[in-house]
């Protein structure tokens, strides 16, 4: 659990926690709980899908893959484990002034956007999609799950620990989603030209395993136009008045567009 | 998910939730959603150990296995599904009058119990034990987390449904702590003597996989007589006057001792 929880990353989904409930005036200390919960729950599925029987990759964050590590049992249990241990996280919020009924609404959305209907539903649309059923709205719906949800997850959540009101929570939503989709088209177009010391990781694995990506159906060029609108939905959504201090949330968006990592 | 919930077996970790509930005078439906949760969880566990990279096993309740059915992706996606959606159904119980810090309360217990300190530990343990390490005391932890940790979450959950006081959760405990060591027991001697058509399981799996068992170190006499007596304990724990209507619970401890499956 340990290893590949300390392995590094860019820890996006706990910045944008934090970044939410403080653009709401929350403390970041009452946001580091759900924070470290996200990040658990990250790191769980990275560990089960570079499994073998997933994407059996070898390298992640430029280090061994955990079952490389300590074989796969013991990898199963730690994403098990991560899982599980996450929600003792989600739980502690409460010590820190948020009130019982937004910690339950956070452990439900964190089940629903990491369960069946989210994270875990579109991660099984990928293996599916890995035997040739994929199509282009199929891919929206991979996209959307696999790695939007839990971003949208993040943000929203982050201002629940913010008090956010329904339209705050709103704005947060659109946001999320929208970096979200544009997160994934942009790890699409770094398999495809990414520098591989920068990225940690194999390039063109998309393309060695057969699995169609968003540069595949619409082209690179449109991907990156796409990539660009999101962000710019992104940062109205924030932008329009209802977050007081939405900065932080602009620079993450902002940071995305230009990652090369 | 569906195919394995569904698979039929004994539902003893729900049963223990709505008896609980109901020995402190709670309706059954309110404690309907934990026990799904626990249920979810322990199908996940089982799901989990059967993949080839843990215990390997080919059927379970009389079926195909999950991975010998759906693939080892999808058995593998259909548990981390299983496992978050529980946490659902357990936030679902303040639909039914449980007081919102109750919820979170059961909510940070099935992910202690049933996490890294609980029964993803004693399946971690257990890993570690078929690697020849294990002595009676590395055994004894194995039993308490691996099957206990989640059946004593099970009876203190269903005492949270029913509003039980700090006495009233210390006598439940003591009965799931006890009945879960002997129903472990009593797993490792029907896998020594049982029937594999009541069973719906191949016998003589713990030897043929070197695995040590209570039995093995404490012989078959001593193990079934510590049956016995852990069985007295969960009674007397339960009918000590603190638990309004213990009939229930001391009809499954009864249960329990008598089961050849």
């Amino acid at each position: 659990m340990n290893y590949s929880l300390m392995a590094g990353g860019k820890r996006l989904r706990p910045l944008l926690v934090i970044a939410a409930a403080e653009s709401l005036g929350a403390s970041r200390e009452a946001a580091v709980p759900v924070a470290c919960a996200v990040e658990m729950v990250h790191t769980y599925s990275l560990i089960h899908d570079d499994l073998p029987a997933m994407d059996n990759d070898d390298f992640r964050r430029g280090k061994p893959t955990n079952h490389k590590v300590f074989g796969e049992a013991m990898a199963i249990l730690a994403g098990d484990g991560l899982l599980t241990h996450a929600f003792h996280f989600a739980v502690e919020a409460a010590r820190y002034g948020v009130p019982p009924e937004s910690v339950l609404a956070i452990v439900e959305e964190l089940s629903r956007y990491g369960g069946p209907a989210g994270m875990v539903g579109g991660q099984a649309a990928d293996m599916e999609g890995e035997q040739g059923l994929t199509d282009a709205a199929h891919l929206q719906y991979i996209h959307e799950h696999k790695t939007g949800d839990l971003i949208v997850f993040s943000v929203k959540a982050g201002g629940r620990v913010g008090a956010g009101d329904a339209a705050q929570l709103q704005a947060l939503e659109t946001y999320g989603r929208a970096i979200g989709l544009a997160f994934q088209i942009q790890d699409d177009i770094l398999d495809l030209t990414g520098d591989e010391t920068k990225l940690g990781k194999k390039t063109q694995s998309d393309v060695k395993q057969g699995k169609v990506t968003y540069p595949y159906f619409h082209g690179l060029e449109q991907s990156r136009e796409e990539v660009a609108r999101l962000t710019r939905i992104a940062k109205e959504a924030v932008t329009g008045g209802s977050i007081p201090d939405p900065s932080r949330l602009v620079q993450i968006a902002d940071y995305l567009l230009q990652r090369d990592h």
